[in-house]
């Protein structure tokens, strides 16, 4: 049944390119795909590992949007969501997994790509499996809780030859690839100062985001890590210092295990300086960069929602886009024409991520200034 | 000859509060003026000690706006600015002052308020002088640049009956009134968190605001002290700890003197923290303050200009009005009911700013968290 199933796609696909006219296809950016014509209107089986928040009301319907992957099969822990999903995405039982049957996905041709979508400590784990089981992979952001863990998921998916894609959605979306642009550039002179932070008030405070063990810390580590990523990716520029500091925290019994609200300051080679704030207990989103000839700011910058733009000199235009779906077409894109990922959304750079999140939490710990290895 | 000037005043003043129906005065807040009877309709004479920029092209022009107070005299160390300031503004030689014969000021009837505005090491010797002289003292902020020279001044005005007024003109500008209000009232909930940031890129690197005898310090003094006050004012708390950084010099030679960039943080007693930034090298220009139940903001938040705000439920709708209109106005119609200044905006107020910019070197310097004494 799978085969046929990826048959007739083929087929169909076949048809469109050789004996229709077809409006020319184009990626998510506009730009012309000239893929291989043997993949030409395939898309590329996606599997949900973990069927969370995230999953069900982001990537699943963003998979009804995309033009280069579809939602093909789900892995999960907890069998009552099975039939939902199944029912809502016409998702055969033949891929859908539970964490004991995954590595069996080894033998679904119908699954290109798994997308880990787990508590941060497991991800390590269920990258490494999903890189054996012959799958490339996309993993959620933090890419995991320990430098240690990154470079272990790196390496399974080199030596099984298969790619790795960090969730950085935000790489494939307009108006952050604008200010990546504008900063990168210098279209309004060498940056100066960059504020970058990014906190929400977080509610069930029995959620897994609560326990360090499983989330590997507290704010920093879920929303934190776009404020750094933030002010990386505008600069364009790895930071070769930071000092960070913990606030007291208003609500011990709420964050008797990961931090509440915490700031951390960077300095960056051009003599650029950062500082960001992040938090479980106050709503703050915002990036902005102070040149020397103007400014450029997004708020929103990190959410999910339309981001918005302002520079000195007037707004920043950019056609809105479904994040998601964008992150996982430009990934599966690349996929698709068997070219390496930009360095800048794989493992090398979630692995950079969590180095610094590391780095942050000891200068906060130790009140020192933490000179960073480039 | 300045006899007969005040007399025609107050003679006039007199006819239009006896003979004549005027419409009821107001204040800058549209507040009915309940003075003394015999003041009503009375000009408090300003002199403005220093003609420099915030003189020339703020206070001056302000005072042709002004319903309690009128520009009546000048004092300068700069022969050559005074012919155009008495053609332009109508002042007699009478009222003409130098550095030297200023103190012959308290001869002079037209004067009632004596406003420094000069480098901020010479805070404390005019505004002392200014009190001898029997004249209440409007002192340009920072107030001085160590905290006993603010007790100096503060001693000095005591002494002489006389009340001291630090330009804090926010205090009477509405949107900043209104913030003040959403957060000491607790309109969206107690306030978690506050980012309260100053700075712009500097030109001339040779005037006295890049010497640190003069100025006391770099951009925390000059612009760094109206994100203290944005932090304070919001939340009506004094912080009870502080930790700072100061950034790398990207320009070590304009900045030989004085910091270029800094942040740093404060924890207040509600357990409400902030983080700002101050900087000549970078503008930037924000008070945000993020509350349980949403958060309020403007941005620009201090500058000269109409201020611009919004809340998590919508923009924030006041009366644009010229700050330092507003400002002198305001003392100078509690000097004309004989009232009492709110303390807020007083010596008291300047004493307590100083001390934390003080106590934010310190942290920066030492780059340890420096406690605060209430």
């Amino acid at each position: 049944m799978l085969a046929t199933s990826l048959s007739r796609r083929n087929f169909l696909a076949g048809i469109g390119a050789s004996a229709l006219t077809l409006p020319m296809l184009t990626d998510v950016f506009g730009n012309p795909i000239q893929s291989d014509p043997s993949q030409q209107g395939r898309k590329l089986g996606i599997a949900l590992v973990g069927l969370g928040y995230y999953s069900k009301n982001l990537l699943a319907p963003a998979l009804q949007e995309t033009q280069n992957c579809r939602l093909a099969g789900i892995v999960t822990g907890t069998p009552s969501k099975v039939d939902e999903w199944k029912q809502k995405y016409n998702i055969p039982q033949a891929n859908v997994y539970d964490y004991k049957t995954f590595d069996r996905i080894a033998d679904n041709k119908d699954i290109d790509v798994v997308y880990v979508v787990l508590p941060n400590s497991m991800h390590e784990e269920f990258v490494i499996r999903a890189a054996q089981a012959g799958k490339h992979v996309i993993c959620e952001k933090p890419m995991a809780i320990t430098p240690k863990a990154c470079q272990n998921m790196i390496d399974a998916c080199n030596k099984a030859n298969k790619q790795l894609a960090i969730g950085y959605r935000l790489h494939y979306e307009p108006f952050t690839k604008e200010v990546m642009r504008l900063g990168q550039e210098k279209v309004f002179g060498p940056i100066k100062f960059v504020e970058s932070s990014d906190g929400f008030r977080i509610g069930d405070p029995t959620q897994w985001r609560m326990k360090k063990s499983m989330a590997g810390g507290g704010p920093l580590m879920d929303v934190g890590i776009y404020a750094v990523q933030g002010s990386r990716y505008v600069t364009g520029e790895e930071p070769i210092s930071v000092t960070a500091q913990f606030s007291p925290k208003t609500e011990p019994d709420k964050f008797k295990d990961v931090e509440e609200t915490m700031f951390w300051q960077f300095q960056f080679p051009s003599g650029a300086v950062s500082n960001s704030t992040t938090s479980y207990t106050a709503g703050i989103e915002r990036l902005r960069a102070s040149c020397e000839k103007g400014w450029f700011e997004l708020s929103p910058a990190f959410g999910y929602g339309p981001l918005k733009g302002m520079t000195s000199k007037g707004p920043i235009e950019q056609p809105v886009v479904n994040h998601q779906a964008a992150h996982m077409d430009g990934v599966c894109k690349d996929l698709l024409d068997n070219k390496k990922l930009p360095d800048h959304v794989t493992g090398a750079e979630g692995l950079r991520d969590v180095r610094l999140l590391q780095a942050i939490y000891q200068a906060a710990e130790t009140g020192r200034k933490i000179n960073l290895k480039a």
